[in-house]
């Protein structure tokens, strides 16, 4: 005889406030399904483009597995997992088979597929394969921004060589993460922001140099950067980023942006450069990104917010005003 | 006792058209340097674009070698070498001592350095390391165009995996090349083309399918690109290219342009996809690319005209009203 599971959700809404929901489900969990109870969640900036969407919100979601179906080979009850912007893909796929499933037609993604459930919520179900184990080392809030944000970054800081200059452009929930992690992979690091006020935390941090737009970038010298990182809310002003580049170098950029690249050509032809679009985290690389996360101490930097329709609009309302300090984080 | 040698050379004028001129060296080969009878040289785009200035034209050269200084290892009177892009660098930075000598900081790139010496010549010397022996296969006006435009789009076809579909766009000197090599190298070839006029051409050279934006690319269907080359002389509507890209694909834009690279943002990171700036090839890859035309004999289609005042206004007009059939070469 089977009754309902009933989940606390919040859901994006008209007036952009986040909404108190419920969500249904059969309290069977089937198949491959793991039921987490969510303990933290962190907030992206990606949450702020969906507040006006009715849909479940939240993709940085940490918990405890309360039950798993009767598919599940590892997980078991009281484990500790996270998710984060890929909650299922085909598995059949040749980019799926690559263990590329973020390239997977028929991923599922925040925002565009399983909308009635998220991290800002009580509960969640998902299928085990795309649950993370949480390192003993990282508790649930420091775990929580690395769900989206950490992933994203480490995504771009693979295939390094062993002697690069990295640029990290914006310190902010990317950026705080971006620096420690290039860090801590032995890389020279340097920090690109548009004041002088982040010096001190970026070199804190990790950075070996910081260098401000407010006197033209101008310090970085003889050292061009081999990779660029560009974590900024919104699209730098390319023509003065690319006199910093070295030669065959990559950009990464990371913005969320509905304008065009707009970019001068020549130099990139002339100068080999790469610019290299790229998303969340696969979940092999998701995996290597926590256990670096754990054996080198890298925790963000994060300011709490209660899981509540008021917590999560405090938030997303200082999220929006470029006052977060570096990443928020909703504890249940 | 030292004379002089005297050279016959060509150089661009004010008014656009090609001068004979005279350039005067010691006859006394020093050195690594290599004395060479030209024999060919093909025209390439870039050619028009120093039409106007007042130095030596031409970077496709092929020729006899007549003498060679005393520290030249390997090179003999009597054998045959071509010449591209680059005749120089420094060999002892990161980039030369990786074998990228292309991305050197001294590197001596046509058009911007050695301006009293050309492939539009009677001669021209040059160092033994930046001359490239010519298979007996292929003939000295075959050998021509590849010294550029084979090096460039064979440079752009490195690194590939073992079952891509390249695009090639533009089928022209850089294009009708470009097919060939991929279409040799068991990769699945697709031309696009602004017209179906080139449709026969390009099956011809290899091509497994041909689509034409007279029908706005609708053709490819399920086979996205992984790789294009853009081998047109002006930069495509990219927003109409993007929907052809493969997840994990890169773009590379071998067009000279002095617009800004103008691209939709979002497909590119949500597709994972790469621009890929790209030179001419480092001389590892040009050598590469010559012993791999002569074994799958690939070869440029091409017009002959004379190395003379009239024979170069000729080339260079038709090249520029866009009738050249494929690759102009210049025949001494």
């Amino acid at each position: 005889m089977s009754s309902t599971l009933s989940f606390t959700v919040f859901k994006g809404s008209e007036d952009g406030a986040p909404k108190k929901s419920t969500v249904l489900k059969s309290d069977q969990t089937v198949e491959d399904q793991v039921l987490v109870r969510v303990t933290a969640s962190g907030l992206c900036g990606t949450d702020l483009h969906y507040k006006h969407i009715d849909m479940v919100l939240g993709h940085e979601g940490i918990g405890i597995v309360e039950a798993v179906g009767p598919d599940v080979k590892k997980l078991q009850k009281g484990d500790r997992v996270g998710w984060g912007y890929e909650t299922d893909a085909c598995g059949l796929c040749k980019y799926c088979l690559r263990g590329e499933e973020t390239f997977c037609s028929q991923r599922a993604l925040y925002g565009e597929r399983n909308l009635d459930q998220g991290s800002f919520a009580s509960h969640a179900i998902w299928r085990e394969a795309f649950l993370h184990p949480i390192p003993e080392a990282i508790s649930d809030e420091d775990a929580a921004p690395l769900q989206c944000g950490g992933a994203t970054v480490f995504t771009a800081l693979q295939n390094l060589g062993s002697n690069e200059t990295i640029g990290i452009m914006g310190v902010g929930g990317l950026g705080h993460l971006a620096i420690q992690f290039a860090a801590k992979m032995g890389q020279r690091v340097v920090v690109l922001s548009g004041s002088e006020r982040k010096r001190d935390q970026a070199m804190k941090l990790g950075a070996h140099q910081f260098i401000s737009s407010e006197k033209g970038f101008q310090e970085l010298g003889d050292w061009k950067l081999t990779r660029l990182l560009v974590t900024t809310s919104v699209q730098p002003a390319w023509d003065s980023i690319l006199p910093l580049m070295a030669p065959k170098s990559t950009i990464f950029p990371l913005s969320v942006s509905s304008d065009n690249l707009n970019i001068p050509y020549m130099p990139l032809i002339l100068q080999g450069i790469n610019i290299q679009g790229s998303m969340v985290a696969t979940r092999a690389v998701h995996r290597d990104m926590l256990e670096f996360a754990a054996l080198h101490n890298i925790r963000p930097i994060i300011e709490k917010f209660s899981m509540s329709e008021d917590g999560i609009k405090k938030a997303m309302d200082k999220l929006e005003a470029g006052k977060v300090n570096y990443r928020a984080v909703l504890i249940v």
